[in-house]
């Protein structure tokens, strides 16, 4: 009755970047998931959070739909909140080289806690 | 630097049940998880869900963390909406023969829509 | 440096009541805390919800102060969800022999679900 | 008919801890419950809010299962507002010695008025 | 410095009213104030809520100002939240002979609890 | 059939304190009530308002309970906005010579108009 | 500096009105405007509101912008909220010949007041 | 700079469709878009709106990519909001052959207006 | 049926003004209403907005009444949003001489857009 | 049954614009719009989003007519989310010559992310 298929969502790295059209001008981008999910590397069960990710481009941006797929390729990876937020600026920022870039993941609640981690990478012009 | 562990959540189609203290009384019982997630079976990409189940317990109740081990062993098989809803349903209506059963699906924005699915089993009494 | 005072919260199970003034006419009184917090009886840990009263009276009603300290009272003692809703419209409808009543609690998410239920006493006028 | 279970949670001032994986980077954790309640130490009556925890780690992070318990060892203690929200800076940043940290208690209505309290730890980089 | 004035405010039983332009429809007239004030009998203290007085008018409608005078005659009365409910619904409708009436008193939180009180008088049409 | 009681809420100007446990940390400590009414000096109607005070305490803080019993004695004397709020800072900063205080009043629509008045004594320090 | 222009907005009680496509079909047309504005016929002052009128067409239907133009013509028109109500529905009702129709007008706060009026024409099919 | 790209979106009635699994259960599906957007066929200037499409199943259910095709199609189209709702209920129930099925379309303000459309087909059951 | 009187809002440029009680402090009055209409100079049809005036009163304060006037008489004018906001603040700080004013004027949707235009007056203090 | 007509909006570029009548003055206007839609250049299917546009002028500003025919000619253009809020940015800066712009796109979810883009030119007084 059910049409099942196997899902094997390997962990991604590299993404798809487009160049900047405007690298002169100090810009913001946002991008945000309220679909991120990870799992707890102690007790194995699932994690749920929102990842907000600003950044204000060097010479490249990132391609929205490999930056999807790199989010995805969490789900079934075991990782606390603390190294989830950091990974993906290292990871982002390691490939962008944005002028500026910061990772905000807001996770939901566990054991009555909600947590959130905020990790930024550069100084904001103008700030 | 990530403590990762292997994920195998397999599917759970057997619950914990409890004793319903009180049979004579038509009481509802309502939970509600907005952390569902499964996959979609036709790309192979995450589903994300609010599932809302309502029922007036016959002689079982189930208990809370096997019924969140069910709905999180969904989190890797490919299956729709329509279905979801619906197996959600024959599975707990089976298991608890609750005296009225609605499970409602209320499933996130795919290609600018959202959709949600309300599958019932029984009359609700005084309706 | 701080003001301790060993807190000792019996379990109470009368209530002060009042006379009816309108004993002829079938209204509604509702009672909500947000407040309420009782010991899951499995971990040990606190649980916290909502607990709406609602009844039409019939001779008697409860006391507002003496609701509130029977309500305080689950504040240390191990129960479940489906029972102690049960259980405050058994002892409130015992005593007050309302013509109609219903409790609703609504509980604080554990383990990414929500729980909520409903019991009612008698049948609502006019319905 | 009730599961009951004798509750003794003991004030807890001793943390988990693991090791900060990012320590020159200079990011914020945040860790909020809406389900912090003690006792008013005059009237021993219990009293509701929610704290929130905002901190730069230096070497070390606080464990979150570590830090619920603490939290709830306030449930059956006598403290004020002003002195609760104090001691948990004091508790947290004497442990963890962060680079920065911020407590803001929260509290429910007493009397119809809501109070807030802010206490910080340090200096905030780039404020 | 400051303007002050004596404040004698006497209780108002008698209500402006006006003809009723369309006595064969049976259209609803809604009046709500969130400024309700009265006082505890047993405290002293203030107690603050809104009203919302419903109703098919007959052959008058109450007059707009004197339905605020006789709402702001409450602020220094001591009386309980059922009885407030049910002497509003008893002036009213003993003047106006209206159709249909419901005064709907929902009282700010004392003690950790919200109250509300609904009483009506007549039947609805249509209902 | 109501339990009428005089209400003689006469005007308050002096307030318990208790000691700053923590005078050297600059900490901020917030009250606000939504219960807030006077009388205009014009038109002897009822004004409404909610009332918020900050402050970072100097040597001693104000009891909550005695703050609301101040609060409340403006409940039957005529005062315009301006004075009120103003009049609520120089009694408390008067009293409590805080470090930083701020009054903010936020009235109730009259005449098609919201009004708001914010006063402050002293400056906020890292500010 | 400014562009001036006398406005001379006269009461329009014709409206344009274009043929039902589905007449046999039982429809619900709701049209709702936040900018409704007449004048208090007692005190020359402007009143404001938001008017709803909802209704299952028969022959023809309302065309929109001479419903606009109808509503703006209230403009400065003193009329109580009574009657505005009740005479948009014998004006739309007299011309459309509705199956049904309903005039909701939800009115500013005066005096510490909010006023709603509802008036049906015809009985709702299915109810 | 631009990637442009010409866009030939044209009309489409014909839509994909899969097996109901559960034919003898009536459940409702529910399919919401937030981006529709069509043209006044008077002015020539876009009009927006939700399209919310609740339905029991018959034999067959809608796929999904075709609906959001489908809908998408109306993008420049000239099609007043009555026409607009009806055509798609039309459409759906002559393809789908439901048990019942609503369409509701809310319209987005145009001067000063907004504008609801409510048709559906068939009865629901147990209404 | 009606009770009609002719309107004749003349515009007004006076206001009644009374002494600042606290000269040396710089506290902020607020006011703000959502009840403003004008006339598009263009099209003649009624515009609608909230005002929201904040300043820093030096020798005198607008009194609130004619403000409301003042605020009213802008109703039956032909007038542009930017100019309707920056004649509010000339006509007000001419008379006042604040030590800051900031005038907001928020309009609401025409054409698919809201515009907002905020125009200030003198340098606010510690900014 | 429909009234159809071919709809063709072509790319505008030039803007209607009238006279500062305050060129002194630093004052901000502000235009915001949630009915924003163009075409994914890759996919060719359509994007919404909400564009606000925020300036400080010179010696012009935009004619609101004109900047609604402009905003509303991306609806068939393919563009990429940087480049439309970039673009609109070049084109009304390059026209209008403000002391200060800021043009922020919100892009309604794709593929579960939202997308925000901020660009500016020139630099806001007093920041």
């Amino acid at each position: 009755m059910n049409n099942k298929k196997p899902v094997t969502v390997n962990k991604v790295n590299h993404f798809e970047t487009f160049v900047n059209t405007h690298p002169l001008r100090n810009y913001v981008i946002i991008h945000q998931t309220d679909e991120f999910t990870s799992v707890c590397p102690i007790t194995g069960r699932p994690d749920f959070g929102t990842i907000i990710i600003s950044y204000i481009p060097g010479k490249i941006c990132v391609e929205l739909k490999s930056l999807k797929y790199y989010l995805q390729s969490f789900r079934n990876e075991g990782i606390f909140y603390e190294n989830v937020t950091n990974r993906i600026l290292d990871d982002l920022a390691g490939l962008l080289q944005p002028k500026w870039m910061e990772v905000k993941g807001i996770f939901s609640k566990r054991g009555g806690l909600f947590s959130t981690v905020i990790a930024s990478h550069g100084r904001k012009p103008g700030k």
